[in-house]
């Protein structure tokens, strides 16, 4: 007898060293959930990748049953919405508020602020660093003595901040600088050791050694 | 005897001539929530908030009982999340997302080209405008036949669409430019029209007279 239970088709168009397609991934294997991933040549974009997201044409896409979701931070509220199970995001509205509140701060501020500081040309590189370290600041003044941002497990923003939690720690060495450390940021670094031995995180996250050939090849040019 | 129900505390921080701030208004009316309003002057900045918002120091600002949200779209999620009354977000899991993705792009790509267009100097006009019709045309695209974003009713992308349906006419009239007009995107310039003669939306409009004295004034700086 066939069967009327169609299988779930979840496919994430991405890219390897993209913190932003990275959190996809870390999402979906937080819930447990299977999923098929394309790695897409961002030189030579898919059709699938320029069909899915005509507007932004930028890795991550969701692709799920077939209907497309672009923008991170959109797609992780969709898994949210989609599987209830291992949540994210806390049920009280204002603790919601607060998630998608740093989520979004994280996206456009300290994410830039850090970005620019490792890539800066000597020039602007003391303007930078400082905003960058203001940054990282304000971050950790939000996570105070919590485990995770989320709390006692990973949540939202913890998701989010991958990039601080991973990424900074390889860029800032290949640029030569001091961002996250511990002795700037006892609890931030705290933190992202807790992050990056999570035991699904660990697995989600791409080899550090590639990492650093991929990103020291880009700043050489 | 004394009553054990605490009334709600609604307050927004806001700057009246801001499509920002203006969203929150929309939404509070929208869900016939009462709210005190308190007018920000930008070049001063109340202790509150500076206090509410230490982060970007922005308006607007939801203080709900005493606690803070910043950001308008976070704020907007937060409304929908307390009040559930006349829901602005669908209930299905792939609509919600693809409101939110409108919504997102509206703040990340469509009003910038828009606004840059507005306040371009004659150099760079030319690819300015090119690039505002290009997002305008995307909106256009979303909106399809529809009557809002929403569909029947006012949506998330609706109100987070108010500059396209409210700033924009006042603004490309001071710029003497011709951007959102009837001949150019006949749809999107229908719901516009739609858009500011809806009954509730209407009432939580800022004068247009008012308006266009105040953007006059800061075009001629």
């Amino acid at each position: 007898m066939a069967t009327e239970h169609k299988e779930e088709e979840v496919r994430v168009l991405g890219k390897w060293a993209s913190p932003f397609s990275n959190r996809i991934n870390l999402a979906l294997k937080l819930k447990g959930i299977p999923y098929q991933y394309s790695e897409e040549d961002l030189a030579n974009k898919s059709a699938d990748l320029l069909k899915y997201n005509p507007v932004h044409k930028k890795v991550p896409v969701l692709v799920h049953n077939g209907k497309p979701i672009a923008e991170s931070l959109v797609i992780l509220e969709y898994i949210e919405d989609v599987w209830n199970n291992n949540p994210f995001l806390p049920q009280d509205p204002y603790e919601r508020a607060l998630a998608r509140f740093w989520s979004k701060t994280l996206d456009d501020k300290i994410l830039p602020a850090i970005w620019n500081a490792c890539w800066s040309n000597e020039k602007g590189r003391e303007k930078a660093v400082e905003e960058a370290l203001a940054a990282l600041k304000i971050l950790q003044d939000e996570l105070k003595d919590k485990k995770f941002f989320g709390g006692e497990n990973i949540g939202l923003v913890d998701i989010a901040a991958n990039f601080v939690g991973y990424w900074v720690g390889i860029l800032q060495e290949i640029a030569g600088l001091e961002l996250l450390t511990v002795e700037k940021f006892p609890k931030l670094y705290k933190w992202s050791q807790e992050f990056v031995n999570h035991s699904v995180i660990k697995e989600g996250l791409p080899p550090r050694d590639e990492l650093y050939v991929f990103f020291k090849a880009s700043a050489s040019k």
